[in-house]
């Protein structure tokens, strides 16, 4: 027999557009539980987004009073639960003070939901990261520098005075995943792997020749019908290429700068050894954790207007 | 009741990946029948080829003697009916004497594939647009300067002395089509229409920023969420950026050549736009007759070989 389990003082979660991530809270910060599921918003309709969150937190939900539930990520989107407005740079990270009250029919749940950030020229967007950033400034409030968020859509974010001063977004990840798996190149390139060498080839090429990316393409499929180029080494060059065209287009973010990126694994080791490869050192910070720290910044900041 | 049908002296076939089309063809040049299919190399096992090309001949087929039939495209690839290796540049078009002869269990067929083009530096290669090539030198024979054949991957030829002295080959089909079809960006294209102002716009920020691309594409969205960016201007956007990338990668081929595009339709009316814009002036010759005028090309040579 198991004992009681522990009610959640509060419940943050981060809900994309493909899963979403909830963490059971207890009074001090702590997570008592962790639970994912595929219900992301675009497989959910308005209404259907306050049945599926009380299905995950059924036990924790009040007899009297609410319970305090923070969201950020596309749940606030304009498909998303209610449309949480953009707050535009230059601003901080936006805090509970900007999250939108969703009306719920339940009466025990408080729902916040943080909005994301936008920029007027060049026009960007983007909801989620702004709280991972908001995690790494609680972590470091006096950062001045660029955060570079690799993913599907990378973004660069120029931080001073605990403002997003300015962000870009580069849809490298998608372009990648579309390219190695959708078109002639998925003859050529491997599933997995890394070769160093051919990836730093690569990124140094385009870096110095950003106008023949679109030519450079295709000679990869080419390379491997005339050269036998291997799969691997396809993989590496097509990686090399996408990630060194980005980096010349975000040049501006991290020339001179202090860069840290936020992610882990391959994807993010990629970025790291691109940059050091242009003489430009960065700084590694495991993101798992952020999303959770920028929305228990957010709750800390509720508790501590409510006291 | 209807007469007896023409039998043909020959067959051309244009066998791509995803389709094939096949001409009846009379002793003098003259299109007797024609014949589409979606019966691919893409679809096809090596042992398939000759049973789906004597579906479609079967009343063309002698009592005695042979069929002369004359195949171009992917029909000649490694994962095609046979391997027909590549000629490498600089060469004239392929012709009948390099064309390979296939080995049929059907005595009565004799055919013969045309070879696609390869490229050591930079790695690149063709097949099937050589013979719109060929069919293009056949009436202009003098021609001096650089063809362009837009489509899924678009080729920029420079031809000279009746010979292909180079040649590169840019994706921008497939990307356009992957991009607007199944990334984000799915969200905010149209699926159809074209807007001048916008396109050329585009055209010309990336042709002087080419190095921004990378960050341009998720302007896109961007716009569309911000200030309302409409679907029509948006697909147009992604077309000129896209097209501009590859005018700014191909711009050794066309700058200060003589240039013909080889195309027909909304798209090769994009890259003349595009390229006027840049001050190159662009002819165009409706491509739809070209590769059956390159086979007919070799098989007038084959002819002539044999009379």
């Amino acid at each position: 027999m198991s004992g009681p389990v522990e009610r959640a003082a509060w419940v943050a979660i981060d809900w994309g557009t493909s899963n979403l991530r909830l963490w059971r809270m207890g009074a001090t910060g702590e997570v008592l539980g962790e639970a994912r599921s595929g219900l992301g918003m675009g497989v959910l309709k308005p209404g259907e987004f306050e049945p599926v969150l009380c299905d995950l937190i059924a036990n924790d939900l009040p007899e009297s009073g609410r319970l305090t539930v923070i969201a950020c990520g596309m749940v606030g989107a304009r498909q998303g639960w209610q449309e949480a407005r953009y707050v535009a740079v230059p601003a901080p990270p936006p805090g509970i003070t900007q999250a939108l009250k969703v009306e719920t029919r339940d009466p025990r749940l408080s729902v916040h939901i943080l909005p994301g950030m936008s920029q007027a020229a060049p026009a960007d967007v983007m909801r989620g990261e702004e709280t991972q950033i908001a995690g790494f400034l609680s972590a470091e409030p006096g950062f001045d520098g660029v955060l570079c968020l690799p993913g599907t859509h990378c973004k660069w974010a120029h931080i001073s005075a605990g403002e997003v001063v300015s962000f870009r977004t580069f849809m490298t990840g998608e372009i990648f995943a579309l390219l190695s798996g959708h078109s002639v190149l998925r003859h050529s390139v491997a599933a997995s792997g890394f070769d160093a060498e051919t990836f730093a080839a690569a990124v140094s090429h385009v870096m110095s020749r950003p106008q023949a990316l679109a030519g450079d393409l295709f000679s990869i499929r080419a390379e491997t019908l005339l050269d036998g180029l291997g799969a691997v080494q396809a993989r590496s060059r097509l990686s090399g290429l996408l990630i060194g065209a980005e980096l010349a287009a975000a040049r501006p973010y991290w020339l001179g700068q202090e860069i840290v990126i936020l992610g882990e694994g391959g994807l993010a080791a990629a970025y790291r050894t691109a940059l050091e490869a242009q003489g430009a050192d960065a700084r590694r910070v495991d993101a798992a954790r952020l999303t959770l720290a920028g929305l228990t910044a957010a709750w800390r900041a509720l508790a501590g207007a409510v006291e």
